[in-house]
């Protein structure tokens, strides 16, 4: 996908549910993330939405839960392509990340891809240190202080920012927070950063004209609003087309 | 709810998720209906969304897959407060729906409402006769032509019309059909007898706009394009502003 | 279990959790019955149930929704040693009860016992038609009418009453009818009716001290308040022990 | 598959597992059918299934537990490609099977393809009628007597014949009685029959060397042992190799 | 709940059943905590019974597993108000449970309430550092030793006191130790050290006579006898009625 | 099992699914290791499976994702009578293990056998620190180099080798490198190291004639192909009969 060179679109899935996953696969996304941590989606749930993915060639990512090497590797042999780990703040997160997502000798990753090789194919293990996408997290103070030797870990794909825990770590509010300019200017510099490392540089996005400014902004993956915020948005439509009061707007899970 | 003498709103739901049915009940529907005729809900999706919509004041309805007295006594006692069937052709249908509806002496529902008592209260057995709706889907050539008889069965509360169906059996395509005149007249003469009968008439819809004029035409209860389809209205809105060829229309299960 | 002309005692399952089941099969049961009529067992739940039961040497029995043949023997294949049938009101029904647990030539049970075999070891198949129990439930006026036309049934091992829906469907209230001195009359006379066909009889019960009343009474086999209700009870000691107003009585499903 | 008039191997599904199923997809058989009949397989599995062997190309069909139209139209709107339905004795029964597979107005089937439309493009609605499979099973001495009756119905595919229960229906016992040269006749006549009539003639089998046979024997498509089986004969194979006696056959569900 | 200072009756969940929970929350208890340490509930299970606990205006709290961030910060996204962590020996420790509740700057919870703000409302984010209850489990020789320092960090409302590790870890049998005197004056100061400090003092039991007890010995929450407990209660009194032999006590989760 | 000093075959589990656990415990193993690390197991998952195991005798043990107490302490209590632990690399994780699975004053298990005290019977407090199995993976360099510290750790019953991971992080291919001469030699050495110290030694397999010659070579316990493995030689089998080309093999889960 991004190895193509061509920068993509990522949904991203909140509701534990194979067949939104599979719906959601047909809507023209380049990438579905499963949400581990914030989405209400287990390892169970993850293991029947990644098999709901695979019936399209969808990119099937998932952000764990935690920096947990088990539950990553975990989510790699049952399928996912990429791991998008939250809260990484120093160097050596950073590189625990990449060491669960290598097999070795660039990682440790242990041997024993179950689901993956149905997946992907005879060549799996020969491959998956190259396409496995790792990217770490930045959205506390202590990952962008420690940026720089974040994005220097070998094997590091690239950078995913979360504007909304970034933005509350520094006094903003996590909602309003990531649109303020002192904290957009903060998310350019990722961005900056990244592509001075020759790594990708990925963005969040929980709002739809927020998730156009995102991809006009130049990152390498923009992820769209949550399936449940997207059903909001449908939702909306419909109870203002009816002169009803809307009901409240969907949590974004996945800031 | 249509008790009261409001007219309602419906949500329509298809895909087998708790989450999702519990966010749904918090968008501004009267009533939800879980589909387990063409959606993808099972009994035991049907009793963990019915405990999900229990957490709002949204009346929960299950428009079952067939007239199986068996299935809708099961989905009465998990807690369903109404039951729209499918395929009522004929006043001996209607009255077998009644019937499964009813405790005796009005009808033959066995006794045992394992959770509906846990959601309505120690005085659901004197009230479920009164409150329980049964609603008999007009979606064929012959429940329209028999649609007086149907519409004299004692107990049963309205006629809901299942546009897509009616109109195949009419030689009308199923997506177009609806909106066809033809079709329309016969919608509006089902609507004009119910309420000659002094029952409910309520009408289905797979799109806003339609759901807006079907409103606008006066059905007691009206039903919005299902969860499936505002989440692809919403992934459409997203699509159409990152310069995105859409994704094919999610099927509107539920016609 | 019956056969060794000992008495039994059955738990009624109507919660869907296989971890219940197997502490309930530790409790002291000579059988448990999973009622998937109006407790909240579906297939799925008693697949499980069944499994959880088989760790202990507890005999496992359904109670199913309904007499649907496909219904009775995938039930049967899923390894439940007996069938209780609620609603059979005549011959025919009982004969088509009998059918459905039967193989060819005796009745018309399809061969597949993909679980029974494990259960039950390599003589499943040639044991089956001696050892499975078949039911009749008898809990209407039309079925207390053709009492002696059912129990005529070649094949059917007993009748099992359902004193709720009998009394309900007698003009009396499905909760304190069956102790009427009038319900209480049928229920000794279809007792005494199936001791003169040589066929077992059965009786249902939700309340403990009409469980051992039933028992004194002669029946072959009791059935316990249901899982639900123990726990109430349970629960019901602990409110009063803490000085609490108890919660409201748990409904007793599978009267 | 079949309509390319290439002959088919077909796996058999007992076992509720969408791993498995997926494992299968990628064994090498042209088509696989989830068997709900006497597999242990309920709605909810078979969707999750569906959406598993849709990963591949290979061609989902499903062997219902009954003729419930039901339940036929349910499994149809989940992705199943065609329907194998148990016990069809007579030309009305296979009638109304041809309905449930069939939109108006070749048949009855209600419109609402909710996953179908997904898996199979938005092409479905067109041609749905042409590419669902249905298959009645001759399977009991009646459906035999009636096979000619059974055939001419229009729009019937084909008969896919129950080699056990047929055995067992004419008295010889549903294990060995498949291999009984008299049952062989019987078996051979129904699928020169089916050839008369221009329609497929599909065959069930529980070993491999009776598999190889059927499929030398010219059977449109050969069913192999189920998944339950194959395991079986791996682990077997195991312990043979260990000096270890092996377990009890794996019962062969879907006889 | 507590913050109204009145005092808690806390029912325990271990068993993994959302109808079970439901039934549970109309028993009497002021909270319902799922025991995710010693119960058989997983975040699947927890979060389907965190919506069945919402229908009722019940407070949910859940006792994690461990003292694992990540964890704690997925059950309280899913609609958990309280978290109740097991085998808290220190400061830090306890800093860090209190760290996972609270949302900056109080502390480091991630954002991202996806089902909880559905539960609680649009004003969950500025509520929740206040409303979310804190209790760190005192149930070793090394928990007591610094029950000082542990009661001394900020944000913690409560201890709980888990009488079964604290007696087995004190060189007392875990069942019967809970009552010895030692234990008890241990329990006693644990009690009195909480109010000193401003903080809540919560207590476990595992018996309903020990339960009565504890409540009259001043504890702010005072959790009854399990699920399964009261199940086995209900199920004793029916066997002592029948004159039967009781089965083994139920063992009781989640000392 | 092991402490009756006879030599143990081990089945090793990595489909989900509790039936086919349930089948395997028929196949003439003495236990079976549910496999959540490499195979798909969740919680949820195990504990289902752990039920169907003790439908028989067999031996029930898990192997862990990782070295994490709270996840060892809840399948112990879930049933497992033993615990295969991965990555263990030397004697401080190895203590951690043994601690994990021992009650005070042997180690810092907590109490609350909700499951396992159903399972092993009034005695399982008094007998558990004697009888549940812990074995610590010997799989990486580091692993090998501390083997002797390792093997020193009171209380741990023995090491359990991981061939795949073990040769990988010697530089050879994990699929061929556990029979390179180079690292028999080494498994062999590991073998010898146990005796010396009075331990179990375990070896894994993932090919038929491997498991035979591990067997010969005089291992404590032997594990046999995975499920899914055994599954494929099956499907291979019937492939090759048919004249069609096999499947991709599959992958071997739990190295």
């Amino acid at each position: 996908m991004l190895r193509a060179s061509e920068r993509a679109l990522n949904g991203w899935s909140a509701i534990p549910s194979p067949f939104l996953a599979e719906a959601m696969a047909h809507q023209g996304f380049d990438a579905i993330t499963l949400d581990m941590q914030h989405g209400l989606i287990s390892y169970d749930s993850a293991l029947a939405m990644l098999q709901a993915i695979s019936t399209t060639d969808v990119t099937p990512l998932v952000r764990t839960a935690s920096l947990d090497p088990a539950a990553i590797m975990k989510v790699l042999d049952a399928g996912a392509m990429g791991i998008i780990c939250p809260l990484i703040d120093n160097a050596a997160q950073a590189a625990a990340l990449v060491s669960a997502c290598r097999y070795p000798p660039a990682g440790g990753r242990s041997f024993g891809p179950t689901r993956a090789q149905l997946y992907a194919g005879a060549g799996y293990m020969a491959e998956a240190n190259d396409t496995i996408l790792a990217f770490a997290m930045i959205e506390t103070a202590d990952g962008l202080r420690n940026l720089d030797e974040i994005l220097a870990v070998p094997g590091l794909d690239g950078v995913y920012i979360g504007p909304s825990d970034l933005s509350f770590t520094h006094g903003h509010d996590p909602v309003t927070g990531p649109d303020h300019p002192e904290m957009l200017a903060r998310i350019d510099a990722i961005r900056d950063a990244a592509r001075r490392h020759g790594k990708y540089a990925a963005m969040h996005s929980s709002a739809i004209d927020y998730c156009v400014r995102m991809w006009d902004r130049g990152f390498d993956m923009v992820t769209a609003p949550n399936d449940n915020r997207l059903f909001g948005f449908g939702a909306g439509m419909l109870m203002e087309a009816m002169g009803r009061k809307p009901g409240a707007p969907q949590p974004a899970s996945g800031y």
